[in-house]
């Protein structure tokens, strides 16, 4: 944990969020200012700031996304596809320095 | 190896592409059709269709992960972050239906 951490404190229970999905090691909660019709946050509830520090633990960052893919499964508006976004430091947009992955959908993402 | 899929043919050298990155399991090669300065695609040699059978492979999913963000280190524009984006099934913009994973950067990415 990451004592001024913003997303350990939504593990902790310490600040509220919408929960979605919740494992022994995994949260998803609603993003507070969605940009799309389901716009959720997945995240390893043990801390990293980044997905460069996630990346070298095998175990955990395959449990983050089989976490997501399995949510995923559940929810009709997604069986067709959504976009995951993951934000690497300030000048890829990350504002929370906890590695998360963006989950978006319900609707028809553009190709690029 | 699917036998119709463009990104193992790229893997196989029946394809060419500007490549960025290789190691005996990952390719990273530029995007034909760029969406920012830097736009790199990464995959993992090995033939998945998407994310959610990807991320069952704790070892491929770190192994190109980690190969991403290592790259990553090595390019002064990226120091300061990027973006990273993954499209699963059609309804998210996914268009080529072997695993990759999107590197955008090279400039100031919005947050959201």
């Amino acid at each position: 944990m990451s004592k001024n951490c913003l997303f350990c404190k939504i593990v902790k229970g310490e600040i509220p969020a919408a929960k979605v999905f919740e494992s022994e090691t995994v949260l998803g909660f609603k993003d507070i200012n969605p940009s799309a019709p389901i716009h959720v946050l997945f995240i390893s509830k043990t801390h990293t700031n980044d997905i460069s520090e996630l990346s070298i633990d095998p175990t955990a960052l395959s449990d983050l996304f089989s976490s997501l893919t399995e949510y995923a499964t559940t929810i009709p508006e997604l069986k067709d596809g959504y976009r995951l976004i993951i934000n690497k430091g300030p000048r890829g947009g990350q504002s929370v320095f906890h590695t998360h992955i963006h989950l978006l959908g319900g609707k028809q993402m553009q190709g690029f």
